[in-house]
């Protein structure tokens, strides 16, 4: 459940969210998303916890796949209606990962 | 609930975990740490969630500020508790936020 990635420098897109009352096709749109992101170019992995406050973070090569996510067709349809109903309110932070450590039993 | 944080560029630590069984003093350790952290100098904020998977992506001004957290005496403390008792894994990635963006209702 932790992302195994590369050793830095790679992308991170940190995407932080507070939603709305109901689901309104939210988990079927969050699930075929999650498949969808899956399969582009670049894409290393993500992360993902909600309790109130949502943070998902999503793994990449480069900025030119986040990029292309971001333009992908379906996934502008989610954006909107994320932006529409979904989320009362969100934050996307495009970030380099510079320098990373970590720890397994 | 999500951070408020100034115009990129600035910083994000991101701390992706796994908890072990019981609670073993993480709570009031946790507690404890968050209200040190709000303390440091170059602090932004921080976003938290756990289900299963835990997530807390603290922001910094600045490199310097991300070391100087790391080698306080009280979160030395904590890290040696973290890696003997309550993770059985994790993963630290220190970012540089490039862009961002977000919205509100």
């Amino acid at each position: 459940m932790i992302a195994s990635t590369p050793e830095a420098p790679y992308y991170a897109v940190i995407f932080t969210s507070l939603r709305t009352e109901g689901d309104n096709l939210y988990g079927e749109t969050a699930e075929k998303m999650e498949n969808l992101v899956a399969k582009q170019p670049g894409y290393l992995g993500h992360e993902s916890a909600r309790d109130g406050l949502g943070i998902t973070v999503s793994y990449w090569d480069n900025l030119e796949s986040i990029k292309n996510w971001k333009k992908n067709s379906e996934h502008l349809l989610a954006q909107n209606n994320g932006r529409k109903q979904w989320y009362s309110s969100f934050k996307v932070r495009i970030c380099k990962v510079e320098r990373d450590y970590g720890f397994d039993i």
